[in-house]
């Protein structure tokens, strides 16, 4: 999950009523639809999903080969065109209609070596992860006397002290919207003033001196310094040995480098509509990862688990009116060219026929239902929906949410909605070398496959899904 | 915190009744002493004790100074040294009558340089810590092909297997006192059947990452083979690698070594007794610390927690009858000659004079009361006492109790209370890297510094302790 999908939560408080609705022009008669859905219709099918999936354990031990045999599937990555390569292949015998992959023009961004060495006033080498887009340092690193900060403030107000010196954002987390600013934008506000490198405290509630990655970002006319994230533990011993007067310096070495962009692809597979085959819901996650871990819970889960939500739909037996498309996306995590991609190719093939997108990317922890942004109605709808998942509580709806694969199709008027889950540990493990496989359970992750699979198919049965 | 502990826990189970009270011989009317108790007579020091230590910040900041400037307190090691001599500064300060060092002989163990590099099925490098008292490998290191086991069971049946391979002991985390077994005879077990090194999962309950070391022994007749421990991720994992028929191999390379004992020292800081300054209540914890982390919790919080408690007691002009003794020990992590030391010096001064003895060594964590061993009147006395502590709820005696460092003492008749404190993630940051003192509160600290000064100050006042 990137910093987009923020500005994507906020953008969605849009759809607060009274706001228009989205498809507000060709809304014919939005109760007519609401009034369409006869709940006993899909009762029997609902029963089966659920029974289905809830006992599955196939999904899961794909989830787990994914995350063993192909982590760190960072874009420009041979692991994530090996994954894609194997997704393919496993989908192809899944009862799909067809399964296609679009090519993406990927940015390419390599970690290298890298260290960070606290110099004084003690000596000892600093866990650390440089941060994606980061240019290197030289060959010889940089050494630097360290200024903490605890907000863009107090750099404004140390601003005469940064020429030449290392600035390290000592920023608690809160929430992660407040917090990653300090990551994408620190670099550029250190180099305001003259800065040498930026530190950030890696952004996550909790830390077992874990280091957190995730990208960062410059701006033109400033020069572009270095930029990596310490753990919490350090950032707050910096932050107490700088308070007692001590004299902090580092070195910081990096080889982090920005190589042509490649090609890689999004994964494109549907289940054909049987009444309305141009009817499309998007369902998916996306395929990238950082360098770090596994990606299992990003994003490897909602990958697996929107996947076989639609596989376990088609091995039932089940052919919903509308077309089911699992859409994965690629470089998620540092461009977002996967999900530019498939909107360009969804506008091609007619934008209006996308009735519905769906993204699970905040792992596949115990799922609470969704986050909603779009027709008043639409909600409504989909909250009578969800009551079929009472028996494992995933039926939820709230207004606002969605994703940062499915925002570019939403800012096009796509409703879209975002799988909602226990997230009190996603931010743990997010963009750490501890995102792995384990951490998840064949339970939840059932759960989430229930949850996709039980909104997606109604949706897609229903007579209309217009408003 | 060490495997000894649990010796002592399970020891502790004696004292269950109707077993025979510890001083049996000695105790004249164990009710005369517990009617002797007048709770109304220390109501107003008890409320100026509690007063004075939730408002503290001294005490903390100490903690702080500890932690962040004598870090990796390992028996043999400059920084032991230099913390004992700061303390030892720190606490002349403090308005003990005599603050005095007794000399340790204590074992060396230096790790040295350490890797554990997967070569196959995937090459990475593991996040490992070698084992205290492990041998080394030779310089250019062991590669092996890896057979995991879940238990000594499973050794056993794959005892054909074992021969010229790496033991890999994936056993999950259910206590300390079952799981800790791998860790400490996990290399004797392995060698039985011809193993050239043994990994263990990191005993922890939770893990990003995060290896764990402590201490590992060998047996005469059996070969000494190097000993180290990789994350629960890694070693997850390989079971499953494993599961699915692979071959895993692993490159160890371990400098380790153990060197001659060197000279460390227990301190010894008494506040004399106003009417039986020859009756001693001790109460301590360890200085020293694994060379991982800052040893915050483990158990740099007991030794500051015990010391502010007596300082405390001190600073407000009070002087109960007994004297109250700081000891803070050396080496318990890896050899326990500081608390076989100072029982030595106390069976020398008349051990029949020690009265009670009270070790912290769980961290200073939100406290819960104490855990107790020694006879059924005392324990009924303690719990009278605990009624002082309700407005901060840490005043339960709970039956069964002491720990390492006083175990010594405990064997030899000498009641023994351990401090329980909220334990629901100590063994998240033991001996590990994230053992630092941003994990703990000035809040929970001063609590439990308050829990410690009003037993011992009651204890130090009553008319009589002795049963």
């Amino acid at each position: 999950m990137t910093a987009i999908l923020i500005a994507a939560l906020a953008w969605s408080s849009l759809f607060a009523p009274p706001s228009p609705a989205l498809h507000e022009n060709t809304v014919p008669d939005t109760l007519r639809a609401i009034a369409g859905f006869d709940p006993s219709l899909y009762e029997e099918d609902v029963k089966a999903i659920l029974d289905a999936a809830v006992s599955d354990t196939s999904g899961f031990r794909r989830l787990e080969w994914l995350s063993d045999y192909y982590p760190k599937r960072l874009s420009g990555s041979r692991n994530l065109e090996d994954a894609i390569d194997w997704i393919v292949q496993e989908m192809r015998q899944d009862g799909f209609d067809e399964v296609r992959t679009q090519d993406v023009m990927v940015p390419v961004w390599e970690r290298g070596e890298e260290s960070a060495t606290l110099i004084s006033p003690a000596k000892r080498v600093l866990p650390m992860l440089g941060l994606g887009n980061s240019v290197g340092t030289p060959e010889e690193g940089i050494e630097a006397e360290v200024v903490v900060v605890r907000s863009f403030e107090e750099l404004r107000d140390q601003r005469d002290r940064i020429a030449g010196r290392i600035v390290l954002f000592n920023v608690p987390f809160e929430t992660y919207g407040k917090t990653v600013i300090f990551r994408t934008n620190g670099a550029i506000e250190a180099a305001r003033y003259g800065a040498v490198a930026s530190l950030i405290r890696s952004v996550g509630p909790f830390s077992l001196q874990t280091p957190h990655t995730g990208n960062s970002s410059y701006m033109d006319g400033l020069p572009k310094i270095p930029q990596a994230a310490i753990t919490s533990e350090d950032a707050m011993w910096m932050q107490r040995m700088a308070d007692r007067g001590e004299t902090i310096r580092v070195h910081l070495r990096m080889q982090a480098r920005t190589l042509p962009d490649r090609k890689s692809r999004n994964i494109i597979a549907d289940l054909k509509g049987s009444e309305f085959p141009e009817e499309v819901i998007v369902l998916g996650g996306h395929i990238d990862s950082w360098d770090v871990g596994q990606g299992a819970m990003d994003d490897g889960g909602g990958v697996v688990a929107t996947w076989e939500a639609v596989r376990l739909i088609a091995s039932l037996g089940l052919r919903p009116k509308r077309t089911m498309r699992v859409v994965l996306w690629t470089n998620e995590e540092n461009g977002l060219r996967g999900a530019m991609a498939y909107r360009d190719l969804a506008v091609e093939e007619g934008i209006e026929n996308h009735v519905l997108a769906i993204e699970s990317d905040a792992g596949v922890f115990d799922p609470v239902g969704f986050g909603f942004s779009g027709p008043e109605p639409a909600l409504d709808l989909l909250r009578e929906i969800g009551r079929y998942l009472e028996p494992i509580e995933s039926g939820e709806v709230l207004r606002g949410g969605g994703g940062a694969d499915i925002g570019p199709l939403m800012t096009l008027g796509v409703p879209g909605m975002g799988l909602l889950v226990d997230g009190s540990r996603y931010f743990w493990y997010h963009h750490t070398e501890a995102d792995t496989v384990d951490k998840l359970s064949n339970e939840d992750f059932n759960e989430c496959v229930a949850t996709l699979a039980v909104f997606a198919y109604v949706v897609g049965s229903l007579p209309s899904f217009r408003f």
